[in-house]
């Protein structure tokens, strides 16, 4: 685990804003990791809001199952999440285990078990020690303080090379309120609603049903739009919590004005966390951005932009730094989306490499060698005249993915 | 494109018998290869019959879309096959190099251009020499002879370590026939109804639409269960030919029971050349057959094989012999098809590591990891109790995949 930070990685863990209404602890178990923090709990100040999108994969881990049990009520009183053991495929133990973590931290907190979250990210299989979750719990407790976002960004890391948060501001209504997270997740990434695990907290006030509303939306632009290598994990899980603490006049509806540098700052700070997941894509040292145009509609362009995303030939090329489009034709094709091959257009940092269904005629490669030779990839494409658009984001395919995985569990 | 054999290569190519009614030459453009053969002439008796399924890539190649026009005459004389250029994305000119190939072998064997099918792989977008075959096609046509099947598979490969051969006899109402037939295909491979490029020859008398038939039954079981890299080929052609030329009773129907051996046969050879472009899968170094049982049906059941076999992290697990189950877990769940977790089984080596939707009680994982140590890997998956199942091939993912694919075009 004790991998160097990926090339990707921001200069420095953002300094992120406490949130009225939120406080954090975390603590070492030990269950996997020796040495560093492996659990982080989060408390909201009653009456928060929830809105949550978990995994649609069919083997879900025992912490979505009671995620998608609880939401409904669209009230949260705590979050707990730990590292090292995924909680997946243990059978009537693993949901025993994820209601004891309720139950405990709800007895502690005050609150109804129900209103407590569970998160739980690494190894799928093996049973989890829960005993241990529940033994740190109370000194958790006492420790709880509103600046801890860096320490529980660090404490949920398996894979990561580096923590992950990311905020933003916005007024509502003339008041400031805040909007705050942390993600992780790095390989096993091709979200099917949400990275491995992502956390949003906001001291604005909204009811569950819009907040729902909203990160539904936000989701397909930004963990739903990313992949490192096409695996959807078991225990993909995105919630969002509103605290209520900001000041602000109560909002008029879900589609009020007021709210939409809210919403835009929102999508911001969920597109900030999913380009940090890629940025810690296993093994990459390149971020590539993939914009298609001109698709029937916008899932249209972003299954395409996905099946690029996921070529191995096109994430091999682009590890080689080599200007191999053909590859990237190919995976427009494979898609299963409508294409009109002879529309359809490829450029690699904003140097058209085919037009029309065709090699640009006398293309000089060597601007285009320059920009792959970069960090940051683009690659756009045309498949149409149709009004769909998408951005993916994914990274590279290096050695390095393959060096992680053969050896992560062993 | 000196790499080693793979190390999952039959010992050697197999002796191909001669088929009645088919000849082969072979030679040396040197369209992108120095000192070997990359292209191949197939010649085929009056009165041959062809069946073909084509790639289902959007962006298919210039001779798959010539091939699609023709093949609903149900004849063929001739087959040309080029390695080292794919002849796709190359506009107008794509198409008139296919004609001007067709052409020219048509007035050298005197038939019609509509009875020559064209094969191209090898790079995408680059403009095709064509004069250089055509300007090889009077030699070969002077040098074609019965026996050319291994020059012929040495002819088309690119990125293949190795030729890939399959024969077999059968007999029709007491008469013996031969099918034979090659393949190539070793990166880009999860064939969208067939490899690369794979033909088969037979001198059995058989309609074009009884050859179409059972191609299209065949390829489910054969081509369509295979993948190395999850990307599908602009170029993928799966042709079969039969010339006519064995003397067995004429058949009363497509469901006549004296063609039941003949079709096990035609079946045994499809899934030889599928496997063997699966032991030559990019940086191959294991076999690795997915079995599922217990899904809706049949295509739910291949779908979810092919999940498990597109999984890098499966791939990369195996290539490092780590019995990480879960990643098997995860794949089936992200496959999109039903799966009853209570009844998820899993087992490698035939030794069962999950059962009833857990990882079994006191697992000995010796055994098991004896059997990852091997070539040949054996994943066995029950999703439920459906009537459901399918076998489906890949290979494990390693270092010399990216080596191959992040330096082949530079």
């Amino acid at each position: 685990m004790a991998l160097a930070p990926s090339p990707l990685a921001p200069k420095a863990f953002p300094a992120l804003p406490p949130v009225p209404g939120l406080r954090l602890a975390t603590a070492a178990t030990g269950l996997r990791y020796r040495g560093r923090d492996d659990l982080a709990l989060f408390e909201l100040a009653p009456g928060s809001t929830v809105a949550g999108v978990f995994t649609r994969n069919q083997v879900a881990g025992h912490p979505i199952l009671w995620g998608r049990r609880i939401l409904g009520g669209g009230r949260a009183r705590a979050l707990i999440v730990n590292a090292g053991n995924a909680n997946v495929m243990i059978g009537p133990a693993g949901d025993v285990a994820v209601e004891a973590e309720a139950a405990a931290v709800a007895k502690l907190l005050g609150c109804r078990a129900d209103e407590v979250f569970v998160g739980s990210t690494g190894v799928i299989g093996e049973p989890l020690p829960v005993g241990r979750i529940i033994e740190a719990l109370p000194a958790m407790v006492r420790e709880l303080r509103p600046d801890g976002w860096r320490a529980a960004a660090e404490a949920i890391r398996t894979t990561d090379t580096f923590a992950k948060g990311s905020a933003a501001t916005a007024r509502i209504g003339g008041a400031a309120v805040t909007i705050a997270g942390i993600a992780k997740g790095s390989g096993m990434i091709q979200p099917d609603m949400a990275t491995m695990l992502a956390y949003l907290v906001t001291d604005a006030a909204l009811p569950a049903a819009w907040l729902q509303a909203l990160l539904e939306r936000v989701n397909q632009r930004s963990f739903c739009a990313i992949t490192v290598d096409s695996d959807s994990s078991t225990s993909d899980m995105l919630l969002a919590f509103a605290t209520g603490q900001a000041e602000h006049p109560p909002p008029q509806g879900p589609d009020d004005p007021a709210f939409a540098e809210f919403a835009l700052a929102f999508e911001q700070v969920a597109v900030d966390l999913a380009q940090q997941v890629v940025r810690d894509g296993e093994g990459a040292t390149k971020l590539i951005e993939i914009r298609v145009a001109g698709a029937k509609d916008d899932a249209s362009a972003r299954r395409i932009g996905l099946s690029i995303a996921n070529s191995p030939l096109v994430k091999t090329a682009i590890a080689g730094e080599d200007a191999n489009w053909g590859r990237i034709a190919m995976a427009v094709g494979k898609a299963g989306e409508p294409v009109e091959v002879a529309a359809l257009a490829i450029a690699l940092g904003g140097v058209a490499v085919a037009r029309g269904g065709r090699r640009v005629d006398g293309l000089d490669e060597a601007p285009v060698a320059a920009h792959l030779k970069g960090q940051e990839i683009l690659i756009e494409v045309g498949v149409g005249d149709g009004p769909g658009e998408a951005k993916v984001w994914t990274c590279d395919l290096t050695h390095a993915y393959i060096d992680i995985n053969a050896s992560y569990r062993s």
